[in-house]
């Protein structure tokens, strides 16, 4: 961790909310006055921190950006995701940064945050909206040991992480919506794209992109895409902690990874099946030009969906667009 | 095509070998002093064209460098494989270089030649010798509208029409090791490397990489490779036309890649079968850190290898390395 990582971490964690200068220094190995100038560089920042004499150092509120440090500070220890973030004020799309990443060696685990994206992307080069500190926009590169039609466990574990935080930071009942849509209320707040660079028979890196409409408005939305989206802001009546949750989701998808990596893909998929509201519909499915119409079963073990078509076969499939029929 | 692949098309397929300047120029719709100086150009670069005042122009010696005008010329018309044409003198890898034009949206079909690689590799990042101008180095654009799990099809269409190019052009008698390998007596003489990028649903492209130790000597390759590679100048006696057996190549493999984006996958595969020196075999098969032992039964309609295993069991592999039991 940094050292303004570390301070923030120092001063979230404080037990009665203060640390002294000295306190800071002896535990950073670091002096006072080095403490001080770093502190005054998070308030130029927006960071509100309180200095008094006796108390020391009491963190008052933090500005609603995102900054490395504080997510950092925020997320604490994980095996692999986070350990490593970066934020760019504005990019195409956190995935092409990743790509970039990813092709000149960088370990598995980082993640790249944006304010916005001037060319963010859902599945199949669709677009998607990511106004300016209005979302949580990021991508997460991962090297795991997997053949690439395994590559949709990173997904499954992706979604099922993802609700987790935004059910455990909002207490919404968010749902997933087969393969890659988080919605709450009938409406998508959230969405995962998956890309991979692979051989046939092992995968180089994937890139796990997220996209969650954390505080934008009704007004943010065409009038065409307001039927279908909705934001955390909208259905919870209030702006969420868009820090808070983007460490949530970090640590729930560290947590999700580990799982995946250690052979408990299975855990991972009992869960995701119980939050999806896929699962013992009756669906049509699109895929290129084919529509499929039938009953989604349940996933397999490589997290391909087992659709139950009209005539009774048990199809297998990967991607496509889900209607789910009334 | 350019210029300087239509004379030396033009050349080529004059009916007693010559064509004489207002011909030509006629036919290509430039000045006559426009071909010389084009003849010119081409001389330097080591063509031996004869010009005589009755007959014209003769093509009486070609040097053994690739040349995109030359391939094109003696390639002929395609439908996707081959249109565009580039080749380098060095670079690390052909796939690297055909990696940077598919990000740069280049069409599918382009093919980048290198007399030379510096990082040549084959499969899982193995190191692949490419001295200058001793092989056919090159890597091919493909943006078909498949499945990742699909993506093997185009490796077994590459080594199908490989194997038959080498056949035609040679007179050897190419043999398929599954997955990747094209042997000659028993010896590895060409491979094949197949690289995708991919959402889960849907390839976004794919890179063929190809190499085949044409020319090479035997004291080209290490003690320790010579007893498992072998060269077709090796198992011929004599040199090889490169340029004729790239040119044969890509026209092999634009017939095959019809096929398969016309549906007809299964005779490419059925090819495949009657070439592959691995099926019917008992085999031993590494998977990562797995070893599967079994008989190599056939290919299933994804490409993929049937293994019946020691147990009775049918296994499904994508990729390993296979050694064939005696």
């Amino acid at each position: 961790m940094t050292i303004d990582a570390q301070i923030l971490s120092a001063l979230r964690n404080a037990e009665d909310g203060s640390v002294s200068g000295g306190e800071l220094s002896q535990r950073l190995g670091i002096s006072r006055a080095a403490i001080w100038s770093r502190i005054e560089e998070m308030r130029s920042l927006g960071y509100e921190i309180e200095a008094s004499p006796h108390e020391g150092y009491r963190l008052r509120n933090v500005p609603d950006v995102l900054h490395a440090d504080d997510l950092l500070s925020r997320l604490g220890k994980t095996k692999v995701i986070g350990r490593d973030i970066r934020v760019f004020q504005e990019t195409t799309s956190t995935n092409d940064v990743i790509e970039k990443l990813a092709r000149d060696g960088v370990k598995e685990g980082v993640v790249v945050f944006a304010e916005s994206q001037s060319k963010g992307r859902g599945r199949l080069g669709r677009k998607w909206v990511s106004p300016l500190r209005k979302g949580l926009w990021f991508s997460v590169l991962l090297r795991p040991d997997l053949r690439p039609q395994e590559a949709i466990q990173l997904m499954i574990a992706g979604a099922t992480a993802l609700a987790r935080a935004i059910r455990d930071e909002t207490g919404l009942s968010p749902e997933i919506k087969w393969p890659n849509d988080i919605l709450i209320n009938g409406r998508k707040v959230a969405g995962l794209l998956t890309e991979l660079s692979a051989e046939l028979d092992h995968v180089n890196y994937i890139i796990l992109g997220i996209g969650v409409d954390v505080n934008l408005n009704a007004s943010d939305f065409s009038s065409e895409l307001r039927k279908l989206a909705t934001s955390l802001k909208i259905e919870k009546g209030h702006s969420i902690d868009r820090a808070s949750l983007a460490a949530a989701a970090l640590r729930e998808l560290d947590a999700d990874y580990a799982r995946i990596t250690t052979g408990h893909f299975e855990a991972v998929s009992d869960e995701w099946e119980e939050l999806c509201s896929t699962l013992g519909r009756n669906i049509g499915i699109r895929i290129g030009d084919r529509v499929l119409q039938g009953r989604a079963e349940s996933l397999d073990s490589d997290g391909a969906l087992l659709l139950r078509t009209q005539h009774g076969r048990l199809e297998r499939i990967i991607g496509g667009d889900v209607t789910v029929k009334k």
